[in-house]
């Protein structure tokens, strides 16, 4: 990357893209131009750390660039706005491969377009680890953004998405198992590019939507405890619910415990929302709790044991992976 | 930093901010809302590096974080657009002081309120170096967008704020010049904290505007090369128009030509736009040159020697500073 150049490069990465209606000018100028249709714009950041929240032992440049595109959109649709356009900011050691860089950059244009947008600019600069930083858009169509506040006493818990599956491929990379055995390719497909669900929102759109929503990049119960604290209620999750037979098959043969990874597990970028009793949830949403008078989250009516989510800073430095807004 | 915790630590840096009018839902949820009176947005993204765009030992953190959300405020200026809001990613260690996270925000807010905007939201998290990464909004009011791409033959090249004095400012730090020393007071400055003359630019929105207009971040003839390349021509500039005593006298103290500092120095922020030969050049603005036929910059009707501006990976591993979207 060194020999090559930054400029030859962001030609290089650049070229032959082809921009989303949305962004009126892209990259080339200093600062690029995308449209707000209804006047405003929906807008999340986050930022990727090599060795924390990916490796590239462990994913591909560009499963490494569909994930850092895929949890910014999950934010974005998570307010119940359609995604329209990002900007990227990517920092790299100068022994950094082109090849790197370019793997990353073509996964970020193929998770951007699947979720409704492009990549309207960046920046590149020399850093001494490897750091994705990603700032997405989104347009809301005149209606009220979905916020985390707006659950009421008796509305529906539900959830859109998979949930434990990016702890199980987690746990995979972590253990001394063969990495390579068919039985935890799902697994492992998950952990390294999250697939959130995000048809079962934004096309929603105009209907009964839900009185609050959110992406589920913490873990459930940590996520549903932002949820709780800022709607002012209590909720409780029933976790028959949330059983899967083929994901404790998988923890058996590791012998650890599907549930934390179900309940504690990030990245998965899933989104869990509450509901008025009297909707009838719409395609792609399961029911897994009630919201109820008081405050926290509770499992089968106890509070949870165990980790219930990821905080920067705290706890393990290790390798694992999934951030916050 | 690790003692306190990511959310504990968000909590304090956002305790007490009022935001600006554009933002109409800030920090709190997946992701913030910020208007877009004239349903576009301008948008440009930048990353900052320790070791590389600043350094603690030379800057304070109040200082870096004005620095950081300077440079991406010009960006949007430089587009012709109103400043309105920010978003910000940081990057620590887990060592790192709370007193230094808290004096990047303070810095942060300073400069977002002095450019016209806030900062609606961001993300915390664990990296090996200090990472800043800003993405910047602004809105044209209704106005086209002022690109690089507008020059004609026979415009004025015209710039508007200071230049070389923060490349003055990086030659006394990288000296063993007493820094303490009152007459290089104002080149520290400089370097430290960039002032780009928004007034300059956005005062004169609705009047007569100019045909291109840049921000000089990798040098000033490094950015007329980018303008001169993205509008096809050619620009003259022309030296005499460039002088500054006082800091002539400054370069002799240090045995250096002024010079470089005023042609390739970076950083500094300053506006470099052409405008119509009929034009009166609004308040601010000194002409500098002019644009002709052909392609390239020349000084004084010749090729420029020596270094012409910042590229990353390219060259020097120096601790200096600069970026480019």
């Amino acid at each position: 990357m060194r020999e090559l150049g930054e400029f030859a490069l962001i030609d290089r990465i650049n070229a032959g893209r082809e921009q989303a209606a949305h962004v009126l000018l892209g990259p080339g100028d200093d600062a690029a131009l995308v449209a707000a249709p209804d006047g405003r714009f929906v807008v999340s950041t986050d930022m990727l750390v090599e060795g924390r929240h990916f490796r590239l032992d462990w994913s591909s440049p560009r499963d490494i660039g569909r994930k850092a595109i895929a949890q910014n959109a999950a934010d974005i649709v998570a307010m119940g706005a359609r995604p329209t356009a990002f900007v990227v900011a990517l920092g790299c050691p100068g022994e950094t491969e082109v090849a790197v860089v370019e793997g990353i950059a073509d996964g970020m244009w193929a998770e951007a377009g699947r979720a409704g947008g492009s990549i309207a600019g960046g920046d590149l600069v020399h850093s001494a680890q490897l750091v994705i930083s990603v700032t997405a858009f989104g347009d809301l169509g005149g209606q009220a953004a979905i916020t985390r506040s707006g659950a009421t006493v008796g509305d529906i818990v539900a959830v859109a998405g998979e949930l434990g599956w990016s702890g199980a491929g987690l746990a995979v990379l972590s253990s001394s198992a063969d990495s390579s055995d068919p039985a935890f390719a799902h697994a492992l497909a998950a952990h390294r590019v999250p697939q959130p669900p995000y048809a079962a929102v934004v096309d929603v759109f105009g209907a009964e939507g839900p009185s609050a929503l959110t992406d589920i990049s913490d873990g459930l119960l940590a996520d549903l405890g932002h949820l709780a604290t800022a709607s002012g209620v209590a909720i409780e999750v029933h976790s028959a619910a949330l059983a899967d037979a083929e994901l404790a098959a998988l923890a058996q043969r590791l012998d650890v415990d599907a549930g934390q990874w179900i309940l504690a597990g990030g990245e998965e970028h899933a989104f869990v929302g509450t509901w008025p009793a009297s909707t009838s949830l719409p395609p792609g949403w399961r029911p897994i709790g009630v919201v109820r008078a008081g405050s926290g989250v509770t499992v089968d009516g106890a509070a949870p044991t165990g980790g219930t989510g990821w905080e920067s800073f705290r706890g393990a430095d290790a390798p694992s992976t999934g951030d916050r807004r």
